[in-house]
């Protein structure tokens, strides 16, 4: 066997042009292009593991990934960092692309996860953040929000947040319990934001925290209630999933 | 002939899908599509006004524009503001639609346009800002920038830092004479922001003026030569121009 380096690199992209981050055949994905840019760089196929497989749409601004090289092909880590941006570019970049070692892995060294929902809260659009943002046209009360999305600070079973995941028949479905760290929102310049922090994050957890949050944002659902959507750990007992394009993977955190 | 009213609007777009703000034949412009979906409303062609013509990929946040519309297609504004966007969205938006005197003009009724300019001044790229920013990798020094930019402050010629319009043989050219009444450069959050304002500009001086700023901040010119290069009247003693995708046309005032 080859001898190989373990990389780490931290990854940036606009996620309207992909069908997501993990690899899907007959789509362009984000995982897709950086392995398609390593098999040539590398003359042999490379896998690459993430930190949080983003939806189509979503989008990266310090996602994190490791992977292994073969040393003969790639000695020195910024000329393959240079190397992969010139064929990802201009929709991924990667950054600050190290030799870590063996026993790093991009997704199980991870202590956390932050991911920011940027809402356009007012009444005409912008087209200069179209795919960026959700766009809600009735105000919103952010005391409100923040009010329901304290209820999910620590841990609980989040079931009623996420979608869970299918599994073979007669195995145990994986744990929906997680730990949320921080939660909260903020108007920031034109932007209402929210800030979500977690060691792990069930699928489709911040869209649907977002969702419910807009909608104790409208005085639609009291905040409350969020302990009993919590506690009924059914998917129909929370509100409506916000839409990718506002959801952004902020950044990872390694011990 | 059909009585008409007067219509004024604030236009926000995306210019990376368009070959400029001005109808062009056989190309997708900003106004093209207002006037294709003004055709279609008002069922007769209209032509609308502009406060300032940007270039291919420049966009617009406060763009302004009039244009009349027959009285019996078009009763109230905010209907007509509904129905354009509906055939423009969502690279171009309009808000802010009322009916106004005949005697406003989008153009000559303005006493000063303020544009934008956003550089992205680190080393790596932001896959978010593509098409948004000039990305310049080298460190910039905005002190010496602001000290080069002091000196446009002011009535002047500004030959050196635009394109002189072409004119007929024996025909007098335009003045290139502006005055410039607000000139700074900021750091804002990850971006270094050029703001300017002037009663108006000629072609490409804000991208001028950008780009001899960066070339100050980059030490290749010294600040104290842009009295000199303003005298010399000649597009020549200038630095480059900026790439269009890092401005943006901000506001215009009217009294």
């Amino acid at each position: 066997m080859t001898p190989t380096k373990r990389v780490k690199a931290t990854v940036a992209y606009d996620g309207s042009g992909f069908h997501g981050f993990a690899v899907n055949r007959d789509v362009r994905t984000v995982a897709g292009e950086i392995e398609a840019a390593l098999a040539t760089i590398c003359q042999e196929p490379v896998v690459i593991t993430c930190a949080g497989r983003t939806d189509k749409g979503v989008h990266g601004r310090g996602q994190v990934i490791s992977f292994d090289v073969p040393t003969d092909r790639v000695t020195d880590p910024g000329r393959l960092e240079r190397s992969i941006n010139r064929l990802c570019r201009p929709r991924i970049v990667l950054r600050d692309t190290t030799f870590v070692e063996h026993d790093f892995d991009a997704r199980f060294s991870a202590t956390w996860r932050r991911y920011g929902y940027r809402v356009l809260n007012r009444d005409d659009a912008d087209p200069l953040l179209h795919g960026r943002v959700w766009h809600v046209r009735e105000p919103l009360d952010v005391a409100a929000m923040n009010a329901a999305m304290h209820h999910v600070l620590g841990e609980h079973d989040f079931t009623s947040f996420g979608r869970v995941p299918k599994v073979d028949e007669g195995q145990t479905p994986p744990s929906m319990v997680r730990e949320v760290l921080e939660a909260e929102w903020s108007v920031v310049d034109e932007l209402t934001v929210f800030e979500v922090r977690a060691t792990s994050f069930v699928h489709q957890m911040v869209r649907s925290l977002v969702g419910t949050s807009v909608d104790v944002g409208l005085g639609r659902v009291d905040p409350t209630t969020i302990p009993a959507i919590l506690a009924a750990r059914n998917r129909h007992a929370a509100g409506r999933v916000a839409p990718p394009e506002g959801l952004t993977l902020w950044d990872v955190g390694y011990d």
